[in-house]
């Protein structure tokens, strides 16, 4: 194992340039003190005896007796024939006590980015609390299956990257992303979102939420104060925004979309808006209400973020192409592979107006000089060779039978439950008959009996104080027989009302 | 070929729909219009004629009648047996002049980001003016050589890590980093740079660039208007922190480092440093002023932004720990793989002091939600087999010899020239003597003969008046008979003095 740099073992040059008589206490006062001072890091290997030795300029004996030495003091831990490790007994001198956030999320499952692609609060729901039963059945929204990530076929286009790539293209990257992605994502959002796309207006980034970021220092830096969001919407887009210094507004929802009244009265120039399967609510918004909404944009010179966060996943045949496309000036556009392929691989993309676009740029350049290149180039790789629409046509099939099996369950379980925006994504609305509540009682017996549930008040103003239990159920992630059991066992904890 | 998503084609689901004998002009229509505003965009490949034909339940002579009257018209075209695309003569309705830097920088190798790691300026050369003859040898500094990537390596590493990685891992990321790469980053670096390092205070970012907005966010949030940066040094820094709202102050240097007396009289609270190596003079600091600028921060509850963009390069014997050994409370250290691997990873990573840790995480997770998974995860499995210290000792080799060359190639064709910087990195200084000069004339006829050079002036307010010749010389990117003859170039350009 030749694994080593020399830079740490330098430190033990000293103590091998000692007298000959004390050299082999020097070196292990010089490896101790490494060790305890975190200098070397516990879990770091170790040389082994014959190269240090050789590095150092002193017999092999020697180091062979300090690190059985060290050993046995337990600075050290050694596999026998292995090799030598530091271990972790001795604590290095960081100040302070343990980072925030240092240990794992209790919760596992919800770590502090998952809230924000999937446009939702950090869950308040006592399955979290300490003593709480292991949450068994999870139907907070906002996670895709991962186990549908098709790695098999991620691998090899990674491989082809890394075979013909040329040189250059592992520099520096374009801030706009690399340009055969651009190419690629903009034909294909053209064909399956109907929006009016060019390589030249789209800016890859790293996701929805990097997205709203950078739109968001832009219209600050364009003086604007504040920006409206849906009500029901996701209050996540607030903390976003809030990065940016700009406030956020909630403007109330009906059944077809934004109310204009409250809109126009609020004085904001920019909103988010989700119209082709809003969040949470579900409903796609009539003809009427994006027309308006461009032009309110029009007459305040405003812009509308569009966050099409699941227009991949439809179920009906109803083509509900993206607002963008009847306004490319008015419009940003914004999407990701969060739910196609994976969160992790933080890759997403906006379409810019002209006016915006140069800003915009600079901005994702000061943030991160661009997106990763070799990520890009097997996404582009995915795009052109027609993996990316098998893995949605891969993924609209599994998701489309766990609604059915969450409306079955529902229906047989929790009879006189409501459902609403079923027709697309991956979560639906749940309107639970107020005989099964009220709703305080519904979420702790279900968090009880080990089921997350989301109530749907978590995102937005509205108390409609009609008793009934609203829920954003979320179902993409959970195998059709998950789905069933976790509705059964919510009917069995809350009782038949 | 069934890899076609069905929305778009919905959008001739009307024509497919009128009365049997105008449906074939009905078809027609709808797929021009779709071309002609960009809804089907340039390259698009188009359904198999009997996939279409089943799709829209018309018969597959319609289909194949309108493919062929379109590709007549130069709306699609078609290959043979192929397949047929959107071809690109129709132009889109997109509004506007094409995008701010929608065309390739006509250098080519120096795009927009370039210059941010390289903490260089972008260049003034006469070499990039209309009508200047290509650039054959180009000196300028900031970029490694892309043909040392470790293709077959970094591949292996990831199939190996899509074959182990849980399904939970692709989910959305921690924002602090990969747990796996935190641990293995924190021994590398504890073990090669001297820090005092723990997973928990290190968190993974997209490179130096995104390190400095983190914290000149964060700064600026606490009310700091100002950060001071080594004269010379990154003029880079300045445009990267304005973008946080943060004004910066030239601080000089001297042969030791940065002067005390007029870092105490600038008011700021936070400086950036390049104390290993300094960027560009090369020197690298002395312990006095290492002591003194840490008591200089203790005493103003100030911090200090320790850039070691080169550390891993030194082609001497002496350590240079890094200065956040020293005092992990009151430095923030950062680093990336940009030189040592590719730029185009986007990976990097900052030891962040304790009473600022929460507040970068924030910033990091507002900023993109964490850095992508799977490269990180590559980058672990690179550390931990020990792969990547064998990177940096084949760089080492590499730009050891490329030093030594351009040394050699100095003292033959340019012989007077100074030439400091030299133990460390990827530049040095070269001095030339004034008879070869003056500068202007210099760096023109150097430009005339294709060789691209950077003065040192473009890296700080010193204007010596001295008449020599001072450049910045990156020689890492070159083979060492492209370094030879370049300096060679040079010479016969400028004549001898």
């Amino acid at each position: 194992m030749r694994s080593h740099g020399q830079a740490a073992w330098e430190l033990l040059l000293p103590a091998a340039a000692a007298p000959a008589r004390r050299r082999g206490r020097a070196l292990q006062e010089a490896l101790r003190e490494a060790v305890r001072s975190g200098r070397l890091a516990a879990g770091t290997r170790l040389p082994s005896t014959r190269a240090l030795a050789a590095d150092l300029g002193v017999s092999r004996g020697l180091v062979t007796e300090a690190y059985e030495q060290l050993t046995a003091e337990g600075y050290l831990r050694s596999d026998r024939g292995a090799g030598t490790w530091v271990g972790d007994a001795a604590r290095g001198r960081l100040g302070g006590a343990p980072a925030t956030g240092a240990t794992p999320d209790p919760g596992g499952e919800t770590r502090a980015g998952e809230a924000l692609d999937a446009l939702g609060p950090r869950p308040a729901t006592p399955a979290r609390g300490a003593g709480a039963p292991a949450v068994r059945v999870d139907f907070r929204p906002g996670t895709p299956d991962l186990s549908l990530f098709p790695r098999a076929a991620w691998s090899a286009a990674q491989r082809a990257v890394l075979a013909r790539l040329p040189h250059p293209a592992l520099g520096y990257p374009d801030p706009r992303g690399l340009p055969e992605l651009r190419e690629a994502l903009a034909g294909m959002l053209t064909r399956r979102r109907g929006v009016v796309a060019g390589p030249e207006r789209l800016v890859v980034c790293s996701g929805v939420a990097q997205a709203s970021s950078l739109l968001g220092f832009v219209l600050r830096a364009r003086g604007l104060d504040a920006v409206g969001i849906e009500d029901p919407g996701s209050p996540e887009h607030g903390r976003l925004f809030a990065s940016t210094g700009l406030d956020t507004v909630w403007l109330p929802l009906d059944e077809e979309g934004l109310r204009p009244e409250p809109l126009a009265a609020s004085g904001v120039r920019a909103v988010v808006v989700t119209p082709s399967h809003q969040f949470p609510s579900g409903i796609s918004w009539s003809a009427e209400r994006r027309a308006a909404l461009l032009d309110w944009a029009r007459a305040v010179d405003g812009y509308v973020l569009e966050d099409d966060y699941d227009g991949d996943f439809r179920y009906d045949r109803a083509p509900v192409g993206a607002l963008q496309g009847l306004d490319p000036e008015r419009v940003v556009y914004t999407g990701s592979v969060s739910k196609s392929l994976a969160p992790g691989l933080r890759l997403g993309w906006m379409l810019v107006p002209e006016a915006l676009l140069a800003e915009v740029v600079e901005r994702k350049r000061t943030m991160d000089l661009g997106n990763p290149v070799l990520d890009q180039a097997v996404l582009a790789e995915f795009v052109t060779r027609g993996a990316y629409d098998r893995q949605l046509r891969r993924c609209q099939r599994a998701y489309r039978e766990r609604r059915d099996a969450l409306l079955s369950a529902l229906a047989e379980h929790l009879p006189g439950t409501g459902v609403s925006g079923i027709a697309a994504g991956l979560h639906v609305i749940a309107r639970v008959p107020g005989r099964y509540g009220p709703a305080e009682r519904f979420l702790a017996r279900s968090a009880e009996a080990g089921v997350a549930l989301r109530p749907l008040e978590e995102y937005g103003t509205a108390r409609p104080g009609d008793g009934d239990v609203r829920l954003v159920i979320g179902y993409a992630h959970l195998a059709p027989a998950v789905v069933t059991a976790g509705i059964r066992v919510v009917a069995e904890a809350v009782g038949r009302g």
